[in-house]
């Protein structure tokens, strides 16, 4: 044990009258909703990046946090690992989540680091068998060392392709070897600073393979969690090519890829491209590619990615709505890609922005839950379109312009709008939340 | 002759001294760039709806202009016409572009409207034998009117499908018998206000079929000119499924449409999309979809559509970068989707925004000609990716990761960072602008 | 009485059970907290304006709804006027707001436009006595006639400016009789288009002299409710000067009204002006400038003012927050300057769209009540800045630096960073919403 | 001599047709404008942070630049400043800028820091009367340190105050010492990250206090330069209290320091505020706090500071304007707050990103004189403003409501809108850039 937590009780349920702030008010894993414990349903997962590698830098400012980890030797890793672990089970935390650089030292060659990450996730084996702890995913830090500065997979220099594959097989390894459900790829520099220097039709192809190549390593060793990327729009480029599901869409059906990769879909990064969380997650579901969620806010006032923990049930069952109308997360979950603010130096924090997260997403799971059983909305929506059930509407559905333009005419069709009723369907979902 | 442009001379190519605003001062169509006339390259275009049709209009505010053909009747329609096709042989323009609505007033019915159409459009046909004035693109408002608020294609109300295909059909009709070099579909409703009443896999479907039969509806005619989607993120609704060129990208190939359609591009749409003009112009030209041009800015600061007349050189001339590199406009052009501040009350007013704004094209398409002819922008760019020539980098894309991997450690790879010298490259081509 | 809202029952508070939508659930106006009752707490007012005015047109559409008092006769003013009284006492709504624009036909000249609001206005007194509905504010509509398109106050043309003034006095006058509790000047043309065509401090000057004689004239008429100035930082124009509650306080400042002026502030325009809606507010209270609020959304994703019934608990009951530690309105309430979507045709819409937001704002002001009456979040602030109890620190606040440096070396002070503890206190605010 | 810059030529005034990319092809120091040297106008400085101490940076990568001076030891700091000076003779640079964090290693308590300070800007002195470049302004970083996380002057531990205190005197001491022109503030952890935890208020006074005292010692210390603030209205913190310049305007007011204290602005902060460049150069020139400027673009499509050399003829030319408009700078200067993109890594690239953007500049204050000398804009500002002249509108700005009321109706004012030709005066504006 190491003493980081110390005098910090483990987390149990305790209702919303709990008098300590070191309890859950309303996740009780094992509640039932919708017949599957709040626990499977929510998967909760930790970042390792943020929670344990993360020292507190903003871009005008150094390290706030004073971990005794933050050293680079392969024991300092080990001590990450032991009050990560500590975490999780103080937590009750089901799944975590870790890049390669967040859990072992760099070394002096591909190799070395490979080793290192060998050693490191071997360690992580035995946790997680000790404490029952599950690997939601796993994926390779293809961003923050200088030889990612141009890209990964879109390098202009094929070497850090080379690495960059080479990178990513070793996580896959160590992914499977720690029975991860899922594998993860976000681009956080395959896109440009400046269009001036970049060929985006080479870039895009190097993007493609690359992924290719990755969903069959997956197939050859046997991988039956599902590879998710992760859409952003830019931070810290200008411009990534993983913009959004749509534009990932585009992308998966140029290289055949639909049915064999999902996405992995942040509040924050649909936020920065426009978009309402939930906007992201439909589209997804609708198209067959939804897969997993990262659970943090943006600031809606910030132009960057703050990584926030949520904090609104009203948006957060929006979310969880679309992910039960998909019929829940097969592998995926509800991962925390949220760091504290670099004001919050207390352990005590790191514990309670993951305590006070959990109980929003209890809290939105179990009304979106709720407004599916009662039914309401999705009566509303059906109403709405069932014009189109009458046999002669269906029909133009597979007819031609001039059929169809005949008819308008020969009926004098004279079609008169009836209300969208947004505001009755948003006081509707007030009743849940 | 109306007497609207009264006392306002033809405007001709005088050159930068020019001594009155009334002149060009940098487009003349005659001169020669890589071996075609301005004209030719720039195919500017005249936008009927807000040169003729806006009143003046702000959600804050009503009519500010006052024109003699702000009536409803075929004869306001046709001295619109008339002042129309004075201001494009007053400017010189090659071409215009036009939606239905601008130019017919509307019927009783759907039949009513539709030969309101035939019959102005009869009237635009002998203006253009007469003047040698083409149409750019012709295209159906399905937005303005209360039957399309929740959408045209994409509404809840089968009958609205059907107005809209025929509207479309009609649309096309007149296009075909113009000599339309371009048929454009912009869904301004196809969208939504509120995914809370909305079923956004049906909706695409509808899009996908309304789409198709649009196609299918070409061939039979015979239209040889080329179908274009307007890409726009949001406004009027809050989220557009046309949102960018990547998102249709995707709907293309989901439909397989994407050897059928084009885009037509627009600055202030790419804007709202979080996307510079040029992005979304080199992305169209590397999927082959790049058809035309909306050459119209937004305002930086503003987050609506402010649709101004461009004024930036070393932006334009981005942009026209990307469509040479393209091999310019095919069948496409320089529409100007631009309108008037709703202060600039006089006749004189949208003269001089035409001839500015054509002065500002003429500057960017000759700086960017002259950009490609100098060749230092890609002879840096093949410079940067040239580590992809060499067999053995270039066999990666057709490896896989295991033995690229093993080409890390055996060659011990440890790829250096090279400079993107992006300040450079800027202050190149700083010297064309 | 109209049959618009026939067949629709007065709204009465039901609680959370109701089974109807047309009940409230949450806004029993009786029911007290914090020893004040509910409606003597928020103060709602109906807006005139968006709820009987408004034609539903958005910037590519026009008029979506159809009312039966659309037409431009004092006849269809006071049909409008009969209706929109209906509404107030459907709901029980204490207070209504208006412009001039909103309620009377525009006449030929600046005197029939006053008599017509005098007329009018008179017809409101006698319902006013008849129902006890109140009025919140009124207000002069300076932005939609096409006389204001270059501003009100600051237009170049000195008679807009004259009749700005005299319009101003006629819709002061119309308040003083009606015994409002507010006048409201927001300034929604007050700004500019492009600076190339105006000259900002003199434009700036024009302001100051106009409102210190709106506050001169509310003296001397003894209008004893409170002069408010709505902020707004862009839309309709570029820049407009009433930009946000920091630029009028120190244009307040500059003319010697700071202790005159009060200000009215809206969710969506402090949306668009970069800030969080409690922000604007907090920075008011602490400028002693916090006067009334308009309770309406804007979409976080939209760049325009949407205008839209708030729905959101969490962040309504920040804004109460800080309404409460204000001590209250004094004179002012919750205005809902929103407005329907346009696709929402309805009656029902119409009434259910306040219902809601009324809960909404029911919850957020007993969440706020409950927090303040809690206390602990005034206390962890009240600890954090203990420090400065200390009387050598106090000094410091009278000192100079040389002192304070010199105090720095021969004391090695060293502060070393404590917590700011966001997280727990978001987890502290989201036990109470 | 370093070694940095070997071969790199001292940059030299060439022409438009210079056949290097080392000369500037527009500056030319020596070049008369308005009957002042083109240098003198201008006011070049480099800013020491971005170009000698920035590691290559950013929220999700680490150090990319690999300079020799990356080391924490006096000798580091002087081999830095050696190469410092270097580039400010290739450059012919007059200026530069500088906060103490860049120039002095951090010691173990403030007395060292201070003693370091001493050392460093006592080898800077020598080497500023060796090569005659001069210190446009001197600053104290107070943000990065994590002392200063929650704030410097507005912390909530009076002892962050006392040191921030010590720090500026320290950095003013050595300013004044170096015989530098202003002394810059810049407030970037002035501000929170929550209103939760956060008092507005008394920081407020905190920072009024401080300023105060910032100004009185100035005086005492005889500095005859400028106190200048640097507003930005976020970024690190959710909201700064620098704003931008109405807020600050208003802040200054507040504690009578209006006539002390100027400002020193920045592209960049003033796009992440929601203004144009020009606004705030404009309104704080009527305001009469326009000190000096930062000439450092922003990406418009970026959401946070990106601190880019500037590029846009155009936009720099009507900054320029406005400072012409001003009477020029005054103790100010043109300060590049810009940063190399962290793909920039070779020394080359930090010679050329200055003289591209010098060029720039150069060709922007060109224009801008022109533009003045011409007279058209202002001479179509006056006549759009003429009406005021006439003695019975001028008499308006000292009447009352009541009197121009009657007015109004008495005369029967009916004022009709004119053109406010935008369009025109842009398309005049492109004539010169």
């Amino acid at each position: 044990m190491t003493d980081f937590f110390r005098d910090i009780p483990t987390i149990e349920y305790r209702g919303p009258g709990a008098d300590t702030e070191f309890a859950y008010r309303h996740y009780d894993p094992d509640e039932t909703v919708m017949g599957k414990r709040l626990e499977d349903h929510l998967r909760f997962a930790v970042a390792y990046w943020h929670s344990f590698a993360w020292e507190g830098g903003d871009p005008f400012g150094g390290q706030t946090f004073d971990r005794p980890w933050f050293g680079g030797t392969m024991e300092d890793a080990k001590l990450k690992a032991d009050a990560a672990f500590e975490l999780f089970a103080l937590l009750g935390q089901p799944f975590f989540c870790f890049h390669d650089a967040d859990v072992r030292p760099e070394g002096d060659s591909f190799a070395e680091s490979r080793r290192n990450l060998e050693e490191i996730t071997d360690y992580f084996g035995t946790k997680m068998e000790e404490t029952g702890t599950r690997l939601l995913w796993g994926t390779a830090n293809m961003f923050s060392h200088r030889r990612f500065m141009s890209g990964a997979a879109t390098n202009p220099d094929p070497e850090v392709f080379a690495w960059s594959a080479a990178s990513v097989k070793a996580c896959m390894d160590a992914t499977q070897k720690l029975g991860g459900a899922n594998y993860v790829l976000w681009g956080g520099r395959e896109g440009y600073e400046t269009l001036l220097n970049t060929d985006m039709g080479r870039e895009r192809q190097q993007a493609g393979r690359f992924l290719t190549m990755v969903v069959d390593y997956a197939k050859k060793i046997g991988f039956d969690g599902t590879i998710l990327i992760e859409p952003k729009p830019q931070e810290p480029t200008k411009h990534q090519y993983d913009y959004d599901v749509a534009t990932i869409y585009g992308f998966l059906k140029d290289f055949g890829l639909e049915n064999e990769v999902k996405l992995n879909i942040e509040q924050g990064h649909a936020i920065l491209a426009g978009h309402s969380f939930e906007h992201e997650l439909a589209l997804a579901r609708e198209l067959g590619i939804l897969g997993s969620i990262d659970m943090n806010r943006n600031d809606y006032q910030s132009g960057w990615d703050t990584d926030q923990f949520p904090n609104n049930v009203p948006e957060v069952a929006l979310a969880y709505y679309e992910v039960l109308r998909a019929g829940g997360f097969g592998t995926g979950g509800t991962n925390f890609d949220a760091k504290l603010r670099r004001q919050s130096l207390d352990p005590e924090d790191l514990v309670l922005a993951h305590v006070g997260a959990m109980d929003i997403c209890a809290r939105g799971l179990k009304a979106a839950a709720a407004m599916l059983e009662d039914g309401g909305l999705e009566a509303a929506r059906a109403e709405r379109y069932a014009g189109w059930d009458r046999p002669e509407n269906a029909a133009m559905l597979t007819s031609d312009l001039s059929t169809i333009a005949a008819r308008v005419e020969s009926d004098a069709l004279n079609p008169e709008p009836r209300s969208g009723k947004q505001e009755r369907l948003e006081n509707w979902v007030s009743r849940f939340v």
